[in-house]
């Protein structure tokens, strides 16, 4: 019988960051494929929407209209899912029911005034500007008493339920510290009082040894598929030094920050010559006024395409009801991604 | 300020049989939809389609041919994630990259000859028919000494990416209780072990006293909207007495299983007047070998349309970073499915 193999073989794989466990089915990948097809984004979209409630100097939904904006814009959320004044309280019926009042904060974040643009088609200084609204938010909505948990990230493309494609991302931001976040925390927490170093460091170091999914690496910052990567082409971005959150960094890990989403995301473009849908995310420490020394911030990129701008993966059945599952490779994916040219496949099609 | 309110302000709740927790946001229900929409499935199909790999007498793509069959067809799919001949090991790199090999069984089940039905267009008769096929492939796969879970699941329409209209499902089986079986059994035998009855039971008997989420009721099962749901009409199948495993129905308990099917199916049909999508499955106790007194059986239903046959909640950024999210709440949710007749849509348009 042949030996254990992870390129070939059915396998799981332990993700130590949630504790959590994937299945992987290498040898299922040229599956064929008779179902849903996505329409590829293709539209050829104007610098100005009269009909966008982003663009500047448009009227929104609330009445409200935006500034003649010309970097970055922020506004809180006209259809927040949380609010900062809503009522406290529970509902306990025994120990099954349970309910409690939860209350935060949504927010809005414009890229940029361009209504044709997105992060892989914007400039490392105008994708800068975007990092240092997310650590001016961070700073200023994680101070608040009211709220212990942050969360940053972006939805884009129609197939990730981006409602309007002008270049935006937004923030939720809440009492509690939600699912994820936690379980996070609880991992990060136990791996650093056992080896008093960041989980992400030795990770880190492990991966820049072998090679084999990094992505990309600037002066601060690694892109990798990590080895328990989900999604298709799940990238993980980190700072190669340990901070806690995003206020943390220099001002040249900043612009590193920028540049390697930029890099990513330019790569993710030219992998299917498409704008390439995603959600993405930073995760950083919870604001709750504790140390966190064993946070190490990092960005989930999830993106669902598969095989083609048009076949994604569906997180369905087994995955909903079982374990989330995938069919190639981390490894293979990452060797797509990194044999990927770092210019926009629409400008050498000029 | 007003008091606290389920039915109107931001919360949290709490899910019992994983121990997660779910955001609420109630008030958010009228945010308009400017993204993507759904194709809703109006396809009118043959009751034989030719180049269907499903049907009687058709070839697969690994050349076999489907026997006439004339009630239900069960095979060894031809793409399995899981193969049981798979070589063993582990791979492990420190604490951080560990993973070992899997091995299992895929199997996929027709549920009719007909290629033109759906569950809920077929009779009660014959859902009863797949009942059996689900409890017969539990009690064989179940005794292999290499299979200690079987999860039986349906994928229904494109959007939960169904790559073929024919009615049918699937079972992955396999060596491991993969991660939400898993917790359901963590959470079920905390309970068991401090009440003496199972969590199912007690949260059953406080659903048949408060009604509010009860979509409908028959001799031996209740089909309920769990305070808990995270998909918009997510439901809940509930024997009333507590068995570990499909096998343990009656005679007349799976007459009752597959009447209450039928009516949640036609309900969801009849919602949007579409053939409904959803990904739905059974969770039962593993097959390990060990007694699981603290398991109830029970069958969810996770689908995604949200307010019509084209608008669906997309489960993306803050729900892939940080937490499930839905909008409507559960007794609305509810309310609307008991309010539906459980007449199919299309008969009553002949
Ligand atoms: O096996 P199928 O129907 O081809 O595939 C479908 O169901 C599987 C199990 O939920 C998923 O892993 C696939 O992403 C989905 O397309
Ligand atoms: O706020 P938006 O962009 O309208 O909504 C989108 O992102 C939210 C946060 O991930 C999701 O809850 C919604 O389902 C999705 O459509």
């Amino acid at each position: 019988m042949a030996s254990f193999d992870l390129a070939q073989h059915p396998h799981r794989r332990f993700n130590p960051l949630t504790g959590d466990w994937l299945l992987v089915s290498p040898h299922r990948a040229l599956r064929p494929w008779q179902g849903q097809q996505e329409a590829p984004d293709r539209s050829q979209r104007p610098a100005y929407d009269p009909t966008c409630y982003l663009c500047p100097g448009n009227t929104r939904a609330n009445g409200s209209v935006n500034p003649q904006y010309d970097g970055t814009f922020v506004f809180d959320n006209d259809f927040a899912a949380l609010t900062p004044d809503a009522p406290t309280g529970t509902v306990e019926l025994g120990s099954l029911l349970r309910a409690e009042a939860e209350s935060g904060v949504g927010r809005v974040i414009c890229f940029s005034p361009r209504h044709d643009l997105t992060l892989p088609e914007m400039s490392t200084a105008d994708i800068r500007r975007v990092v240092d609204v997310w650590a001016d938010e961070f700073q200023t909505l994680g101070s608040r008493p009211d709220i212990n948990y942050v969360q940053i990230f972006e939805n884009k493309g129609q197939v990730m339920g981006c409602s309007n494609p002008h270049p935006h991302g937004q923030i939720w931001a809440q009492r509690t510290v939600p699912g994820d976040p936690a379980k996070e925390t609880v991992q990060q927490e136990a791996y650093f009082q056992q080896h008093g170093r960041t989980l992400l460091t030795d990770y880190l170091e492990i991966e820049l040894r072998e090679q084999k999914r990094v992505v990309l690496e600037n002066e601060h910052f690694v892109v990798l598929v990590p080895f328990w990567a989900a999604w298709p082409f799940e990238t993980l971005v980190v700072p190669r030094r340990a901070v806690q959150d995003i206020t943390q960094l220099t001002e040249a890990e900043r612009d590193s920050f920028a540049d390697a989403i930029r890099r990513l995301t330019i790569r993710y473009d030219n992998l299917f010559q498409t704008s390439f849908p995603y959600s993405a995310g930073l995760h950083q420490r919870p604001t709750d006024g504790q140390g966190h020394e064993s946070w190490h911030l990092h960005m989930h990129f999830f993106p669902p395409l598969l095989r083609s701008a048009t076949v994604r993966k569906f997180m369905v059945g087994y995955e909903l009801l079982a374990n989330p599952q995938r069919d190639i490779t981390p490894e293979y994916a990452a060797e797509r991604l990194r044999d990927l040219p770092e210019v926009h496949y629409k400008q050498t099609m000029a």
